[in-house]
């Protein structure tokens, strides 16, 4: 069974959002079993639209298309798909007569609104919509199944899961596939290929390289056999890549670098407190993405004036002067306040040159010290991370992070 | 001229990426006047990638294809080129040479990889990379132009905005289309509409919305007509949508609303502390993502542990005690305390719960207090904001943002 996903909006083709609905449904579908031939993406148009539908059901077995069943007139989904699949479009009463009963306590709305969400194709079975007014369809074509989903990403979501995962789950697959990705970071795509040459030839899955900004993931694909098989498969390939790739490895199973150190220090019970200056409060932020961590994190101060670092973190006046805010003393002087102040396990710092401006002759933009202190000592980074301030802040905090992990790894060993 | 973007790459189809090359590809060729008709996504597949270009060639003038263009195996882009457009796969001599002396003074690679790159369909022009070693392509084909680029965001934004952007730039356009986005927040998309009734059914540019998480995104069209014509009908239609929407717009040019808050405190000469609890820092980060910030904030402190209120906000043990750390009473001490240790003008605080747990009988996950101190008083706002952890967090960091956006905005009035 192959399917094709079907994204319709201005919005996306002006390159105004990405389209993350597309990324959602592809990651579910392919959870359920199902391999996802093609994503496309089509504009507000009837015509498009319309020519789109055809196009994609010219090879797949599932149609899932986003996007356009509002009421306002540049919602057109139902219109073409309508003239895709050969139907009129009708009123559906019953849907008619629910829609009238929801608005009446509330605000009234133009009978058009409500005539404008009736319509569906002739013969289309509708799709309750618990969070929005819009429904989604469910329509069968020659052999094809076509569902239509609308574009807000919760409403997408709850019609998804609540009856289309289900509908999919129990649909007889001609094959199975499973994928499994190994995050590293600190470590070049070239440098990870050089390593893995002695492995690369004889993996039992596929191999994808994924650059991104926090380091280079490592996706596993296998395909076909049964769900042992394939688990097999990806366990041994996982196997023979960890040995060669050490400590650059944070997860062999998908997970982000955030969540590892947060649940590595909420399971040794390690306490931490933070003081960033050039990251901004980024560590923070993303430490605290992770439930449960107000049980190790104590407090992040982010001390973006000098004074700020003097008075919480004991950095004092001298030292500021005389080697400056970005310079390795301070890094030094900041993780080990912050730690002495909260009495945390360990202390964190960043200071650093996010940019644009700010660069002196010695010190580059994307110059950043880090500093981790703890029971024995002090560690400090010296590191320039090229690129947008916002790329030297995620790289930074990212940089940050995984000191921590390879400290809490060491402790482990 | 009409162009398509076909991006390649399994990691796509599984869902484990948006596409965000599709995104940036799609706004930067709309923004040099060209309009994009559709953005497709295929595996790594020869067969599936040769069949998806013959597709969009039929109807577009323009197609450029990102991804696939590496050395490696599942690399099979420049292999569906040749055979879309009927012509060999050859090694171009001169960029084998340039590759192989690039390598001559770094590690040695196979000999496979560097012919692997130096593969070209016959009679492309291949396009310098400054950041990677994977060249464009730029094919012309029975009048229609082909542009290929790495799927890496880095070299193919670095390889379109040096070589292909200007080269858009110079072609002949039948008509040109422009986009302003006005931002709200606040404020729901059903009552933003019923608000604009008045104004909707003549407006001189077409109207679209966006629900975001941080508020609705209101985006005008126009298409057709010269540039100052084209302008000329958003400004009207801006103007025609503005009053009715008030103090909901925070920006009628498409800037985010961290931007509108740093710039404004920028430009007054505003200075801020804050004190985030529930928020993480993020609050921090989103401010600290703007350039010239540290002119205006002074710091951030995130109390996540109640020690750490006491010590830095001169929150009391008996007002945690009383009230508890999520109550109005702390919201407002950490506001003004915050303010008071730093001598900045303002203080901003946030204190929640962010869930999944810590819910109890009286405070539900959602519950969030913030407070903003200024030099008249403090004003404290009790908001519950549904969704996930990360969303909760979202939401309270963009509502403490605009709470001191509409204090500055007051105090300009």
């Amino acid at each position: 069974m192959r399917a094709n996903i079907l994204t319709v909006g201005n919005e996306i083709l002006s390159g105004y959002v990405a389209d993350t609905n597309a990324a959602y449904l592809a990651g579910r579908i392919c959870e359920l079993g199902i391999a996802v031939r093609r994503i496309s993406s089509v504009g507000d148009d009837v015509e498009e639209i319309c020519a789109e539908i055809r196009t994609a059901l010219e090879d797949t077995d599932l149609l899932i298309v986003t996007g356009g069943l509002g009421p306002t007139e540049d919602d057109l989904t139902k219109q073409a798909l309508a003239r895709a699949v050969g139907r009129r479009l009708v009123v559906d009463k019953h849907l008619h007569g629910r829609l009238a009963e929801r608005w009446k306590s509330r605000k009234p709305v133009s009978p058009r609104v409500i005539e404008a969400l009736s319509l569906i194709p002739e013969g289309a079975t509708t799709i309750g919509n618990p969070v929005g007014a819009a429904v989604g369809l469910d329509i069968e074509h020659e052999g094809h199944r076509l569902f239509a989903l609308p574009g807000v990403p919760r409403e997408m979501k709850s019609i998804f899961e609540g009856a289309i995962a289900p509908l999919l789950k129990e649909m007889p697959k001609d094959e199975i596939s499973g994928t499994r990705v190994i995050k590293t970071t600190g470590i070049r795509e070239s440098e990870i290929a050089a390593r893995l040459v002695p492995v690369a030839a004889d993996l039992p899955a596929g191999l994808g390289y994924l650059p991104r900004i926090e380091g280079v993931d490592l996706r596993l694909t296998a395909v076909g056999g049964d769900q042992p098989t394939m688990a097999g498969r990806l366990d041994k390939a996982t196997q023979k890549i960890l040995p060669l790739l050490g400590s650059y490895v944070f997860s062999a199973d998908g997970e982000d670098l955030n969540l590892v150190v947060a649940n590595t220090l909420m399971k040794q019970g390690t306490t931490l407190a933070v003081a960033e200056s050039c990251t901004g409060g980024l560590i923070g932020h993303l430490l605290t993405q992770v439930a449960g961590i107000s049980a190790c994190l104590d407090r992040v101060i982010v001390s973006y004036s000098n004074r700020a670092k003097t008075e919480h973190l004991a950095v004092s006046r001298e030292m500021l002067e005389t080697y400056g805010a970005v310079s390795p003393e301070v890094a030094e002087a900041m993780a080990k306040g912050v730690r002495e102040l909260s009495g945390s396990d360990l202390g964190l710092s960043t200071t650093g040159i996010a940019g644009p401006s700010g660069a002196t002759k010695t010190k580059p933009v994307g110059l950043v010290y880090l500093g981790l202190a703890h029971a024995e000592g002090c560690v400090v980074s010296e590191q320039v991370f090229p690129g947008s301030r916002e790329v030297v802040k995620l790289k930074a905090a990212v940089y940050a992070l995984n000191m921590i992990r390879m400290r809490l790894t060491e402790s482990e060993a």
